[in-house]
């Protein structure tokens, strides 16, 4: 009988690198994870995943045959198979196609971790069947992969899809990328956190979180302390979905997508969220686009889209 | 000896309608326009169209053979052959290709004003040869055309590219859409009027522009002031500038174009208007992307860019 063709997910996050061996239906075969350890050289990052990949390849080999094996991280190249100085990473520019190529010999391919989740989220997710939409990625910063006309957008040079530093409030919040008023500043992990502290200096609140420093306030107390009630909790969430959605809406007037699909842990907070997102976006679009795109949150484990993603570049060669 | 193909292109403005006959090569070998007369009836501009076709197909069918005709309009759905409620025509919703198709027997398509003059720029101006740029035309409102890709960014449902409706300002100028805020209402010839009056309530000027009414401002009075070193005409442009160069950054962190050329009656003013736009782009575009984009100017005639491309939009069939 043939073998089954395998393809390899790679997603490298900041604290963990997730491995996915996915067969042609999206069937995650065999999965495993290890310690990024990125304050280590990008060289000995490579051998470990070589040396896993190499491991569930050797176990799988009876039924399957290894076919590609594609890679999703912060700030990846596809034009150039390189991922170039992320934030949270200390390897400055790596060309991992040529890295892993060492270890291994099946095609490779690298893509922003945003556009795999899109990938992901196209071939077996909340945008299967849709042609256009974009997929927003709330951790420690916003990303986003833009899927337009059935296919990634990549732009002249590789560098789409950076909505997370798209202007919110001319001279606004400090942001890490060097610039002023981002859009990731307000929406994400940390923009959460630094609208609590903005809203505790502003109003009266009695909420647990005014006992909490800053350095020690986390997204996901916030979130628990909104679906607990609390109303500073809920005041940020309501904020942070008024300056979501209204983006989204300009997105909507920019590129007219089917959906947003949104995901990462600030998603978490679900529906607490979601539907101020919905209502400032709606609120925010003009007549004709009404009724014509919706905002849904990815039904997909953390991490699953960009690792199913990053597999099925492979199947696409 | 055979015919040559011929392509007709034709764009309807709120004031005049332009129709080209044009050869695969883009030398348009014949040109008329006529009276869009926007107050009557649309039949009554759809017969007087295509009097004008036959017309002119007289004149050359010794030589030539018709192969369609593309129109270009404001508000035109090519999914659906319609052009739909555009503010500066009292039509309503009208099927033009069901219309014209009762008087010429080629294949008709519609197509968006600024989506046509982006094909035009593509094929014969100044994105001849690039996959990934956007046209902005500055008339009374402010259009875009998108190309990804090599091809027009029609969005899910043919709305894409409403970039003049991104919110600048929230809570900000009134917008002829309904919302406020919006990037037209400070970047086209009535934002410009908006920005004069604004800044001659704010500041002390000595200009002869304090003597004009809002009534009787004009964008090309302003651009003349400021060719002439009128100061508040200047700061309009360099406010101008500023508004449009942090937007077009927004637009390149999100797809990443090769180019944007700028076109319409306000871009007249030029360098004028064209080096602060391109100052504030530059200051607030991500690392990787500095460098890699540029802002043109048009260098077509006015109005040509748009005949040329909804032509084109039929040798494409």
């Amino acid at each position: 009988m043939g073998k089954t063709e395998l393809f390899i997910g790679v997603d490298i996050g900041g604290t963990n690198t997730e491995v996915g061996f996915v067969d042609i239906s999206g069937k995650m075969v065999h999965c495993t994870s290890f310690s990024t350890s990125a304050q280590e050289v990008a060289s000995q990052f490579v051998n470990r995943l070589g040396n896993v990949i190499h491991e569930g390849v050797g176990h799988l080999e009876e039924r399957y045959v290894c076919k590609g094996v594609g890679i999703a991280a912060p700030n990846a190249n596809n034009f150039h198979g390189t991922i170039e100085c992320p934030v949270n990473l200390g390897w400055g520019t790596v060309n991992l196609v040529e890295l892993l190529g060492e270890r291994v010999t099946v095609p490779i391919r690298v893509i922003n971790d945003a556009n795999a989740a899109a990938l992901g989220e196209m071939e077996f997710g909340a945008a299967k069947g849709m042609r256009n939409f974009v997929v927003i990625t709330l951790g420690t910063g916003l990303g986003s992969g833009i899927v337009i006309h059935g296919e990634i957008l990549n732009g002249a040079h590789g560098l789409a899809g950076e909505l997370g530093h798209t202007m919110v409030v001319a001279g606004g919040r400090d942001c890490g990328c060097g610039k002023t008023g981002c859009l990731e500043t307000y929406v994400s992990a940390n923009g959460i956190r630094r609208t609590a502290l903005v809203l505790m200096g502003r109003k009266f609140y009695k909420s647990e979180l005014t006992k909490v420093s800053f350095a020690e306030m986390t997204a996901k107390a916030i979130s628990d302390a909104a679906l607990a009630g609390d109303q500073l909790a809920l005041d940020v969430l309501e904020q942070t979905g008024k300056v979501l959605g209204r983006k989204l809406a300009d997105v909507v007037a920019f590129c007219d997508p089917e959906a947003f699909v949104i995901m990462g842990g600030v998603a978490n907070a679900g529906e607490l969220l979601l539907e101020p997102t919905r209502r400032y976006c709606i609120g925010n679009l003009l007549p004709a686009h009404k009724g014509r795109v919706c905002i849904l949150q990815s039904k997909m484990k953390p991490g699953e889209p960009a690792v199913l993603g990053a597999a099925m570049l492979m199947k696409k060669k």
